[in-house]
């Protein structure tokens, strides 16, 4: 039976990325080697790395702009640790907007002083705070774009005079930004761009090489950057499934191609969420992620039912996320609007069923 | 064409696992879900990471002794800050046995003294130092136990009073030994266990917690022991890899079943090496590595012939490290003894044509 993949991440991936990364477990570049048995210094891998990091820069329109591109591992719970390590000096600036971004505080609180600017904790993070001041002697401001647990997402960024870091993992590549805007971006790869395993970080050079500290080579973003991803054998296999997810996404028009389907997706999602009675929204309506729809049965529906007759057309991973109950339909890019189409024909079944 | 690969990693892996894997990448489990696009949180999954925990420890002989095995990011690079982080209080004696011996040493400097007990530096690395002095008051003491690039290999380690913490990157799972007498091994994946990505740590507890530093959460074994494994999404294509190597290997007899196998390959190997008169081997006989054999042609040898042999054979991966030159044979678990049959072949028919 065909699945339809809502999960929040590991995620689904482009059927034709699938496809490829299958058949370059057996035979990769016609080399009759597998993708995961070839040194990363080869010159067929080393392509792979080129074309992944030059097709992140071009698809953010970044190039030639003082940023460079490298996939490093550690998900980006390694960036929280990072991002402090290589750029606070004295403090840094937070905005709280969930569970990850509580994280990121919790772990640049072992570097220096952390400026929790806003946190929309007392609404259990259903929102994102406005009209925050950010501090201008702060080291950098941190941020997270999207809040896959609470279905949030910032949909304007402040223009500020500190380099300002933003942690996209669960919508880069989704919708077109000013992404010079931000001096620092991280993304775990298991969303938009691939397989769990790698962490596509942005960074503008020149924030680097400004603290006093001591970094380890394996966490010094210098240190990648001159290696170009291969200071260490990278993860080859999760990097080469990115590199064809990013191909996908040029192929399918870029960020804003896929933007313009993400929101009639969203918008589809979202309107029936509304509509129906059976269900309410858990993510406060002008802060709603165009990825990630939180929502909850009202009190006395038919749980059971629902999940049955999401069960038998397919539906897979809607389950919500314990700090908020209820479901989640995770909306990544490549997910097709055919399934969030089914998924509301099963909210509409079971309004008429109920 | 056939190709026989003798990558020093990311290396050969068992064809079977190859298939396996290509296979999960369309359908896991008869999901209709890929194993790169399932939440790695659900069921399936967590079966995947308690199978490849349990097994590294059953196949390592170290069940119910007080150690865990968990999976991190990272490579033996991230290892080598790790250990520092969560061990050395003061000072940490290290043995320096190669490039990779001298990488960990580095790091560890700044995290307190570090005593180089020995090194094998003024030889090139060509040989394993012996008969030196471990300090007892120090609060561990690392070693390598092969040499990937020079070709050598620890045959025998000391019993010491304060712990012991081992890389064993590239021949973990290879030989049998008393696994009990290591306090913490750590493993790169992509030699001996599946693709680059994962890395395995195999820690006893018991050593844990000793330290004053607080220790960033990404950092710190508790942490991962913990949640087993899954603080953060974990590597999850890698580690399913390595469980289905890992199982491969236990279905084959396990260490000692391919140890024999091993030291065939080696000896075969070893044994050309040593009786044709046109090359010869880098590494001190008595430390030659069962996983890498590095050797050189004699000067005024046809280079090129021998690689066109090679080559015409359907060679893949023989080329030295440019800190060696010359060549290397890197014969893990996976290499078919079959491979270094045809490589022999070629260097008696290179010595027949030249």
């Amino acid at each position: 039976m065909k699945k339809h993949n809502f999960s929040a991440g590991p995620c689904i991936l482009p059927q034709e990325v699938l496809q490829q990364s299958s058949e370059a477990i057996l035979n990769f570049n016609n080399s009759n080697l597998s993708i995961i048995e070839i040194s990363h210094r080869s010159k067929d891998f080393v392509a792979v790395m080129d074309r992944a990091s030059a097709l992140a820069l071009e698809l953010l329109g970044l190039e030639n702009k003082g940023y460079k591109a490298i996939f490093l591992q550690g998900g980006a719970s390694t960036q929280f640790l990072m991002t402090a390590y290589n750029l606070m000096e004295s403090k840094a600036a937070y905005l709280n907007t969930g569970t990850w971004a509580s994280k990121a505080l919790k772990e640049a609180k072992l570097f220096g002083e952390v400026i929790e600017v806003a946190s929309s904790k007392d609404q259990n993070f259903n929102y994102i705070p406005k009209n925050y001041a950010v501090p201008s002697d702060a080291d950098y401001f941190h941020c997270t774009s999207n809040n896959t647990i609470f279905g949030t997402q910032i949909k304007s960024f402040q223009s500020i005079d500190i380099p300002m870091v933003c942690d996209m993992s669960s919508d880069i590549f989704s919708r077109q930004l000013d992404f010079s805007k931000f001096d620092l971006i991280y993304a775990g790869a298991q969303k938009n761009m691939g397989p769990a395993g790698t962490t596509l970080v942005v960074v503008k050079e020149a924030i680097l090489g400004k603290v006093t500290r001591v970094i380890p080579s394996m966490l010094d973003y210098r240190v990648h950057i001159e290696k170009e991803s291969m200071f260490n054998t990278p993860a080859v296999f999760a990097v080469y499934v990115s590199m064809l997810t990013l191909e996908w996404l040029k192929n399918l028009g870029g960020i804003s191609a896929i933007e313009a389907i993400n929101n009639k997706k969203s918008a589809l999602m979202y309107g029936e969420i509304d509509r129906n009675p059976l269900f309410t929204g858990f993510a406060n309506k002008e802060d709603r992620s165009h990825m990630n729809a939180t929502f909850n049965l009202i009190e006395g529906a038919n749980q059971a039912l629902f999940d049955e007759l999401s069960k038998v057309a397919g539906i897979n991973g809607i389950n919500g996320h314990r700090s908020v109950g209820g479901y989640r339909a995770s909306m990544y890019n490549a997910l097709p609007l055919e399934s969030v189409e089914v998924l509301v024909n099963v909210m509409k079944e079971f309004e008429r069923k109920s």
